[in-house]
Order: structure tokens, then sequence, then C-alpha cells
């Protein structure tokens, strides 16, 4: 049988964070150093807005979940930034110094993101301790693979960053495939949504498709920036009519899924994401929208169970359709009007194998960090939370003057 | 006896979207191109976060209503959105080209916003392919009267476009009108909202609130933009403090009604919109604030109740007192003020006969496109929800994992 | 016994918001007038999220008050605003005329800033008609306090604004000492959250945290603008992670307490906001984030309660920990930094003086107008709700259409 109560995490979580922030803080007050600032206080904003309150209200839909799926995103995303931008500086090392700026504090939120993603996949199966791992271990991975990218194959860092939504979810995959337990149900007996808890995750979906065109246009310099902005609207506009359409069509009594619709609108911005640079024309934008729309119901629809079932895959947020099938068509999309537009076959084809090059590279680390981060993730030591305890506040939150509603 | 379960939509609606957003493709590949863009990105965004985040959470008042608001909110904001702008596009057609950047779509939201506050008046009563219906045809019927004043009245869009709450408004209450049932009671069954529903609604109407400074500065000239947006606060101000008072004045027992706040204090904020033109001074801002919300927290209280029980009218937004009021008490302030500060005794007379030619024109549009959408959405084709299942979410939606409240 | 009624609210509330309306609006009809504005329209948007989304949310943890957190808040925000921009004005007179641009409107919303968090120590407690007079007589004793400290001290506005959150708290600490009721529990019969009323409040503190950055970098001249992003940026990350560390630490089963959470994770922003002006590398602010987290943290678990038990002092949002220890941290810090960056030993001397007497003056006025207004509003006039009518909405709104739970 299995212990009433859920193992405190008083004696590994507690040090963990304090470690983690003193070195931190350690590391900062050695190399840290402000540069000249560039404007980018609105742009830093929305990335924040997208991270905190998208992700962490997307979180929410698991019933008893709310406070951890809020809550933990908080502390993963703040603890994620603050890495990357110790690692990405490093990277651009400066006289010893790690110059700071907005800009870098952008980049390090981007790294984030991409951790945030893979957690979608593992959320209410892990606790706050694993999720901090994940997060530390996932933007290395990530900032790595940028490295490869970078110096291997000189792919620019606009184009190396936004494949954070392919490096993620495949990650998050791997994490979640590997700490499968033998044990476990179809279903966990918690991992479910009333009403309410619906309506906040449906707020967090919101927030990310508002401010997704924002977002898209970030690293993107002067001159492209509002063709972004329009570009990633319209792809989210056709996204949310195709899902719509979609649920619809694949629902045997017509009705939507609210869960599907939450994770196929966004499939759109994910596309432009990855594929921005090359996306000109409007129409090609809703094509992308379109499309990606698709393949993301039907990899909701279908793929997600069939993961379960026969690969015993448990995604808890869909990570695979919403983020990484958009995000691998972004890729293809990216190639295909590459070579459309280019004249000369030479460039072409050496294009073509770079790119196919960036795609390997990418997927290899991701999913070689993400198997390394499982198995240390299996690790007892940690205290996973039991089958029982799985998306439930209760195991990690005190509440001391809760309502009890007989 | 009623049928038990909701008819199902998948033939309705699944080919209708297709249909749609398979036409919106073709035109967009035909025609649609970017030209050289303004910045008006943070302008788009905050639009954006009125339409999707402020209507779609204001509609989710209805308790078990939620998914459905919020959803169908996006659902018709997004097409609707697409449609506008290929019909302002023909507007201003160039070279058989469609011309679209940053403002082109920020104008295709405000109409949107025409429709959603149509919207207002049937929720909970029709279906998504008749909201798409309605949206559709109420976005065609306010470019229509748009392109009527411009033509014959030579109105400058600022102030047509303006006219949309008023458009709106009355469209909508001419749905409501025709679309009643004979069967049905005073009050649907399930239109009800409980503490934690009534405060999603406040999180959208506090959305609207908050950016409707912004929206009123939208389409001001760069020198008079931060006056609308001081005029606007100052009236959102003193709706707010207004509406208060009125509330508890016109309980019995002296206490303030949820609903009743949430429509009144906006009103200050639509009359202003209206208005935006000749509204200069400080203390004009204030007293529009107040006679607004008078007028709306009257309209909330006593029109609506007589409208139901007289005219068989049942207006679940209460979108005249929100919307249609105050938007008629912008007009005649624009009138007012516009004959106050003219000398020309012959100018005067002639705007006086222009002003209320361009009223009388978009009342006569909105009421005729209204009555004319109402009988086509009374077809029985579209398979209107039955009494029972109006305001409830599980005709629409599936929930495969809900929990079960016993 | 206790009436089994809240008492009517209808011939107090009513008649002081229509007075105080209409003379707002004389005052504005005599003296207001537009000046030439400064492009702000982005910074006083983002303050007016953090006063009516923020606070209002924060505001709703209360499982039965969340109408009344959130509207409630709004009113006070709007009166207080209008009061603090014309006592604001009378200070800047200016032939006799107040001019008006965003400026001093958002000079008005960080007065009002101070009373929304004095009202955080009595909510639920007391009823609107005093929490008005609350933000009224709060306003009026701040804004005494900044013309104090410029005319006795030359305090830079910029310094003597950002101790609105040491005056804040400390008059609130005095009001919900002295209103303390004798026959009342140790803790009231409805102060209690649920898990959705307690993901509003999340939602409060989440953009109240996220906003803070923008919030910070208001009052900047332009060139420590990003400067000051940064720092509180880092201020909060670092904060959000002692938080938690210390929560778990100082739980007896390693569990996260989300009260607590939501109170901590906001302290190193409100240091930095006071010490804005000397902070200049990341590690300071960063070291600030930490110390204000871990003040906070140990306020929170001990002093709240010592404060309950010995003093009978009731602070409902613990303002104490959240605003008023992190405040008189910054305080303290820019003594420090002060003391550190000079040279000069008389200059110094002089500095420290003068800094000490700005904040006995600033305590005295607090502690001072918080008393004397505590003994109006213990005045019976006042209608004060009985103890079991208290953090219940209610004693205060009607719900016509509610849902009953059985």
């Amino acid at each position: 049988m299995a212990p009433k109560y859920a193992p405190s995490l008083r004696s590994r979580l507690a040090p963990i964070l304090l470690i983690l922030q003193t070195g931190f803080f350690i590391i900062a007050a050695l190399c840290f150093e402000y540069k000249q600032f560039i404007r980018l206080d609105r742009e830093f904003q929305d990335v924040n807005v997208m991270l905190i309150l998208g992700f962490g209200f997307l979180f929410t839909f698991p019933v008893r979940y709310g406070f951890s799926g809020s809550g933990f995103n908080l502390l993963v995303a703040v603890i994620a930034t603050q890495w990357a931008l110790i690692l990405n500086g490093i990277n651009s090392w400066y006289n010893t110094k790690i110059r700071i700026d907005l800009k870098s504090i952008i980049n390090a939120e981007l790294c984030t993101m991409s951790a945030l993603i893979s957690i979608g996949a593992v959320l209410g199966k892990t606790n706050q301790v694993q999720l901090i791992l994940i997060a530390l271990l996932e933007v290395t991975g990530f900032i790595l693979n940028q490295w490869l990218l970078l110096t291997l194959l000189k792919v620019r860092p606009l184009n190396s960053i936004m494949l954070l939504f392919v490096f993620g979810s495949l990650f998050g995959l791997m994490l979640t495939w590997i700490l499968h337990r033998k044990t476990q149900e179809k279903r966990f007996e918690k991992e479910k949504f009333d009403n309410k808890s619906g309506l906040f995750s449906m707020l967090g979906t919101l927030f990310l498709w508002m401010f997704w065109p924002s977002f898209n246009s970030i690293l993107v310099d002067e001159n492209h920036k509002l063709r972004a902005v329009c570009n990633t609207y319209l792809a989210l506009a056709v996204s949310a009519v195709t899902a719509a359409a979609l649920a619809v069509l694949s629902s045997p009594r017509g009705k939507l899924n609210p869960i599907q619709m939450q994770s196929s609108i966004l499939s759109g911005g994910v596309t432009v994401s990855v594929s921005m640079s090359v996306v000109e024309h409007p129409w090609e934008a809703m094509a992308l929208g379109f499309t990606a729309a698709v393949i993301s119901a039907v990899g909701f629809r279908y793929l997600k169970n069939l993961m379960l079932i026969a690969y015993e895959c448990h995604d808890t947020c869909a990570v695979l359709s919403t983020y990484g099938l958009p995000g691998l068509l972004g890729w293809l999309v990216q190639l295909i009007l590459q070579i459309k537009n280019s004249d000369d076959h030479t460039v072409m084809l050496r294009f073509v194998v770079f790119h196919m090059c960036a795609l390997f590279i990418t997927i290899s680390v991701s999913l070689l960090t993400g198997i390394l981060t499982a198995f240390l993730l299996k690790w007892k030591f940690w205290r996973t939370p039991q089958n029982n305890k799985c998306f439930d506040d209760q195991a990690f939150w005190e509440f001391p003057n809760l309502v009890v509603r007989k």
C-alpha cells in the first residue's frame, strides 16, 4: 500500500533553492554588469506576460492542481531565466564580464520558454525539485544546441532560438516516456478539470494567443517587425477557425473539445515563429495557420492516445501536437520557401544540407539531454509523488484556512 | 416533449467554417498584399486584448456557459475580423489589391467589436453557426453603413466607426426581439451566475475598463491622442462612482448589483468614444461620464425588464443600456457641443441636418439588417438549441474528464 | 444577539458618493485644464493595470468576498485618484488652475496605491463608506507628508512618493489595531479561501509581479529607466526563489503556503521601489530581493500571529510583511549605499540626518493620520458590519440569479 502522506520535500527543495540562488548571486556579484540599454521594455514585458501568466495559467487546468500549475511555473521560470542569463553570458563572455541588458534577459526568457514547454509534458507527475532540475538541464541543453548550431553551421541566433518549440517538446516527451510508471493506470485519478479550472486555463491560453504576435516580432529587425506581427495574427486567426472546424468534425456528436481547442489555436503561431524569416505574404501565413491547425488537431485526436497506449508515453499538456509538430512544420516550410526563392542550384543544395543538419543536431541534442535528465529524475532521492498524489495541490501546499466543501 | 440531446452541429458548423476559411484564403491569396507599415503594434495589441479577453470573459457570467462565452467569442472575432478586412479592402480597392497593414487590421477589429456587441444580446440562446452568421451579416451591414455615411454625407471614418456602439446594440436588439421563443419562460432555467463565474465576468469587464482609454485614442491623430486618453479615463472614473451610487439608491436594501455595475461602469467610455472629437475640457468628460452612468443605470433597472415583459425582448448582456443608450448620448453631445462651438448660423444648421441624417441612416441600416439577419436565423436548418439547452456548455462542448460534483 | 441582516448602506453610501462626485466635478469645472502632454500613455496604462486588476484581484482571496474585493477596489481607486489629482494640483497651483496631464494622473494613482495598501489591512471588516473615508484621509495624509518632506527637507518627489509603501502599511496597521472588536474571535468565521478564489488572488498577484518593473521605471528619468526595469526584475526573481525556499523551510511538513508566497514574492519589488535611485549593480538588486524576501517571510510567519495575539491587530492581507518591512528595508539600503558612495564626511552626516528625519516624519504623519481616521471610523454612524457579516459579499451585494448550491 502506498503511504498515506506525500513525502516531505523540506530537506530537498529548500537546500536546492538556497544553493542555486546563492550560486547565481555569487556569479552575479563577480561577473554581471549592465551595458548600454536598448529600449526593449515593452517587448520584455510582453514576454514576461506570456511566461508567467500565459504558461502559468495554461497549467491550471487540472482541477486540484491550480496553485501548483501557476506557482511552480513562476518558480521554474525565474530560476531558468537566471541560469540562462549566466549560460548565455558565458557564451558571449566579454573581458570576464557577463554584460546584461533587456535584450539578454529577453533571450534568457526565450530559453526558459523551451523549458516550460517540456514541463508541460510531465505536469502533475513530478515535484518541484524535479521541475527545477528539468529546467536547469533543459536550458543547458538548449543553449548547448544553440552554440553547436552557431559554431558548426553558422545558424543565426534568430533562427536557432525559434527551434525552442521542437527542442522543448521532444525533450519533454523523452522525460515523460522514461518516467512512465509501470503501476500507473491509463489516467491518473485526479487528472480532471472542472468548468472553472478550465476557464483559468482558457485565460492562460488566450494570453498566449493574444501576445504571440508581439512575441514573434521581438527578435526580428526593425524593418520586418510589423510584418511579423501581421503574419502571426493571420496565422493565429486561421488556426482558431480551423481548430474549431476539425474539433467538430472529429467528434461523433459534433461537439468541441476545450482542451483540443486550447492546444490547436496556438499552432499557427508556433509555425510562424519557426519559419518567420521566410514568410512574406499574407496568404503564406494563412496557409501556415491552416496546415498547423490540421496537424495539431490530428496529432491531438489520434497521436496522443496512440502514444499513451502503444508507447506508454503520457503527455499531460499534449506538447507534441501543440508545439512539436507545428514547430517541425515551420522548419519544413522554411526549407521549402527557401528552396523556392533561391535561383542558384549550388547555394540551394548547400542550404538544404545545412538546414537538415540543423534539425538533426537539434533533435539529437534534445533527445539525448532529455533521456539523461529523465534517468537522473528516476533516482529515488528526489521523492517522486505517488500515483494518488499526482495532480494534487495537497501534496505540495498547506491550506490553513481552506473552505471544506461538504 | 423536447428531445433529450442537443442537436448535433457537425454537419452545419464544420462545413461553414471550412468553406468560409477557404474563401477567405482564396481572396487573400489573390488580393492581399502588405503595404508600408505604420508603427501601431501596441495599439493593435490593446484592441486585441479588448476583443479577445475583454468581451470573451465578459461573456462568461452564465454559470454553465463559460467555455462557450469565451470560446465562441474567439471564433466569431477572428472570422469577423477576416471578413471585415476583406470588405474594408474592397472599399479602398487599389489596383485590384487589398492593401493590408496594422491599421487595416485595427479597423477590421473595430467592425468586429460592433458584431460582438450584437452577440451580447443573444448570448446563450443561439448556437455557433448562428453566431457566425450574425457576425458576417452584422459586419457587412456596418461596413455598408460606413460606406453610405461616407458617400452620402462625407462623414469621416473616425466619426462613423464610433457609431459601432449604436449600430451593434440596435442590431442585437432586433435579433433577440425577433428570435424570441413563444414557449420561453421569463428567464431561462440556466441563465444564472455563481460567485466564481461572476468574477470571471468582472475580469473581462475590468479589462475593457482599463484598456478603454487606449482604445479611444487609437484613431485620433497624434496631437489629440493623449487628450483622448485623459478624457476617457476621467469619464470612466466618474461612471464608476455614479454607477455605484445609483445601484445603491435603486436597491431597496441599499445593495449593489454586480451585473448592473459591470454594465454601467463602461458607459462613460462608450459616450466618450462617440463624442471624442468634440470633447475638450476635463469637466466635459466628467459630465459625460456622469450622464452616461445615469442613463445606463436607469436603462438597466427599468428598461431591461420593461422590454422583456412588454415587448418580449430578452437582452442577455443588457446591450441597450451598456452600449446603445450611452452611444446615443455621445451622438447627442457631439451635436450640442458642435452647435455651441460654431459661430456661423448656416454652417451650424447644415451640420445639424447632416448629423441627424447620419444617425438616421445608421439606425435604419442597423434595424433593417438586424431584422433580415433574425429572419434568416429563424430557419430551422440552423438547429437553434432548445430552451433547456440554452446557456449550457454541455450542448456544444464535450468534456471527457470533467469532475462530477456529487 | 446580532441582527439577522446587515445594515443598509443606502442612506450613507449613495449621498457620500454623489456629494463627493459633485464636489470633484465642480472643482474640475472651475480649475482643471489640460497642459501640454508628455507621451506617458503606456506608463499610465501599466499603473492602471496594477491598481485596478492587480490590487483588485489580490483582494479576492476570501471565498465569499470576491465581488467586494474587486468591486470596492475599483470604487476606492477612482475616488482616491480624483481626490489626489485635486490635492496634488493645489500643491502645484498655477494661476488658479490645476494643470492636468498623464503625468499628474500617474502621480495621483501612486498616491492611490498607498491607500489601497492600507485598505489591505482592514479588508473584509469594513463597509464601502468606511473604505472611501479611509481612502480620502489616507491620500490627504500622504500628500501632506510629501509636502512636508519637500518643504522641510527638500526631498525630491521621486524619493518621497516611493515611501508610499511604508506610509500605507503603517496607516493600515493603525486602522486595524484601533478598529479591533472586543468580541471578535481569533479569526472571522468567513475569512477563508478555496482553491478557486486563491487562484483569482494569484492572478492579481502575478499581475502586480509582472508589471512591477514597469511601475518602478515610471518616475525615473529616461537615462536610468531601463536599468530600473532590469534591477526590479532581478530583485523580483530572487524574491520568488527565496520566498519558496523559506516557505518550505518554515513549514513542518515541507509544504508551501500560497498566501505567504503571494506576500513574499512581491517584497523584492517593494524594496527596489524605495531604494531605486541608489541601486546600480545587478548583484545589489539581487541581494535586495533576497533580504526583502527573508524579512517578509519571517514577518509573515511570526509577526502576523504575534500581532494578532499580543496586540490584537488583525492584518488581513499582511500589509506589514508585504509592503511595510520591505519598504523600511529599502529606506535602510538607500541610507547605507548613500553613505558608502559619499566621500565627504560632512555631506554624508547631513544626509544621514536628513534621511532619518524623512523617515521619522513619514512614520509620524502616517501613524497620526491613521489613528485619527480610525477613531472617525469607529463612529456608529458608519454602520460597521457585524462580525458574522465580515468577509461576506451578501452584506453588500444583491444576487437575483445566483445559483444555489445544495
